[in-house]
């Protein structure tokens, strides 16, 4: 029993770290790369980080279901209950360290200061509005693969994160742990510590309108 | 029954906002990092479609058939009748409204004006044909991924979107829905109201023109 | 019977049409929307080309096996003979016609000239080799993904032709009916009519190799 | 017996040559056409590395398992053993004669001197720690999803590779044949001879770190 959760915290922890090490890697590497054009810096992050999720979800999903996301956790315990009131903690606390982790990896990757702190302000309303429609798809998108084609939820979710890194404003965070350690890196995929809780915040939304939302498309179906 | 039409009408509605929201909020993204050059941006809002479509009709399939297109409710009703005399209309509703409200989240979401008019001219000869073939072969590959493979509809249809918005000259609408709600739009994505007759003449052609190609295609086959 | 070979051929001439009008169009858009940059005309023209081609693939393949090329039935027909004998002509027949036809169709789409005639002269020993290359992976990768996993037939065989845009010297025609119907085209995609034999002497040599490649591989293998 | 060993090597060898005349060649082709513009050149290699690799693990996999990378045939190795003692040095053989044929080839298809040597220095403590990272992060991938679902090996490790190219320093050869190779041609994917010891002993450490690390998650599962 401890020892499968400590195995999911680890599988979480990696692959959390792992996630942060392509989302801020890949965008320095783009950024470094582009010539000015943040264009094809944007198509180099988002693919990257499609590419790096499919392959992380993939391999661990079996050993822990792959959330790398507080919000997913949340979204998943309010739904099941039971086991998740003792996994939620330890998986968000794996994944904020995981996150952490990677972004410091990301740096001694190319050379850099291994902690920073952004000064990227993202403070928009628009922003905000955009972080509460990039997690509500993402939880949508994960809700409806998973009860339907469980195998095609690697390539599913990273399709929608390429999508959705373009068509928000915000560029897509929908994870507070992704957007609590991108407060650690002063390079193009950085976020300021100020504008961080707005963020989680618009994230938390997200995560509360999604269980309502699928509880309608559930009712009355014999299929759940 | 009333409560499952709802609940496709539902998904019909979430699905096409989420739809234009991707389409006209990558090509707002696109234009505004892309220096300028119009193939980064058209490579970020294909790519970007692409991503959605797959994650969308993933997840909403199995509620309503993920459609988010009268050309394809059309097609199928044409094919099935029955029950669609009732359903066409709902969802043909739902995807137009869904649509529209798609559009102005994503103007929320980039802090434009909610509801604008585009003054993108959209009506060479050439665009006309380009809007039958997008229209025809977004119709074919439905037509024929759900007879043989369903479960490879998703990446399937993202896969021929992003090939059709480079390939047709009107970077492939392919969509009544969607070129309405475009109009609405003062953006990259947008189409001048005055030119949407004429698409939407073109995506119905493609309709008719699709419904008797798999006819053909099917007589005598003992597996349909 | 000769019901089931015509609707085999007007598949091939559909699938041959979109195949061309997809490279064709996708490189008139694409070297129209670059600003001049090659290098994102042809990351356009190689991911359209890719995204239509899994499409047809996947639609059309239960109808006629999607084969599009004179060098792929070619191959089977060497391997299967039997009814190839008959079939294989009026495959390529359809091939050519379709793929000719879609040529016009690009042309017709972007308001060009109808017929014209390229004068991009691609007749270095280079391009030579390249489309040995090209056409012996597609050949060996046909092969292999059709005896083990044919359901992931069309997302491998895009694959493999984004990648082979890129990786041969010619961008990889890898295809009799697209090298001639290629000739007709004077825009980003085009072949000089005296380059073109050039081309598809290359491809033949690559399907008599890979014949015998495969050969090789299958020698004493009980699941063959 | 052995026919079955030297059809695996033949598998192996063909592979590794495909894997690097891709690297190289679309990394030459990049270069060529992006305009100076290096994140449009490695979006490109980056895309066209994937591409090839899907389709030649998808192809070439049920014949050899498709390692095409010594480091990938030691993880194996180290924990299998048996008939492994025999295959892994043939193995390794096969893929790094392979592995400087297809640059040889590349360098053919591009009017190239055949052979040449990289003066392309990649020393940087950062890129070491790239690729250590990089192995790693291949290695648990191909575990994760070879012992789950086989069957999505080859698209999860060829968009592993995509993501990789951009999220490591190094650019992620992740790959002891590939490096050796990659020395013998000065171009856009080349690296000096005095680069490659250190790029090969992180692939190394990574290789004794996945063995260890997936025994963590192996112990007290009964799947195993």
């Amino acid at each position: 029993m401890i020892a499968q959760l400590a195995r999911m915290a680890l599988a979480e922890l990696i692959g959390s770290a792992f996630l942060l090490a392509a989302v801020v890697g890949s965008g320095i590497m783009g950024a470094k790369l582009s010539g000015g054009n943040e264009g094809v810096a944007l198509l180099a992050n988002s693919i990257a980080t499609g590419g790096a999720l499919m392959a992380l979800i993939g391999s661990l999903g079996p050993v822990s279901g792959a959330h790398f996301n507080p919000a997913v956790t949340l979204f998943v315990a309010l739904r099941e209950r039971g086991c998740w009131n003792i996994r939620a903690p330890v998986f968000i606390l794996a994944q904020v360290s995981g996150a952490i982790l990677g972004v410091i990896l990301a740096h001694a990757m190319f050379d850099s200061d291994l902690v920073q702190l952004s000064t990227h302000k993202r403070a928009s309303r628009g922003e905000m509005i955009g972080e509460v429609v990039a997690t509500f798809g993402l939880l949508l998108s994960i809700w409806g693969i998973s009860r339907s084609r469980p195998e095609a939820a690697p390539a599913t979710v990273a399709a929608y994160i390429v999508g959705a890194y373009w068509f928000t404003s915000s560029t897509s965070f929908a994870n507070p742990a992704v957007t609590l350690a991108r407060c650690f890196t002063d390079s193009f995929s950085g976020i300021a510590l100020g504008s961080a809780p707005g963020f989680v915040a618009a994230q938390l939304l997200a995560v509360v309108t999604a269980v309502f939302v699928v509880r309608v498309f559930e009712v009355g179906t014999s299929d759940k």
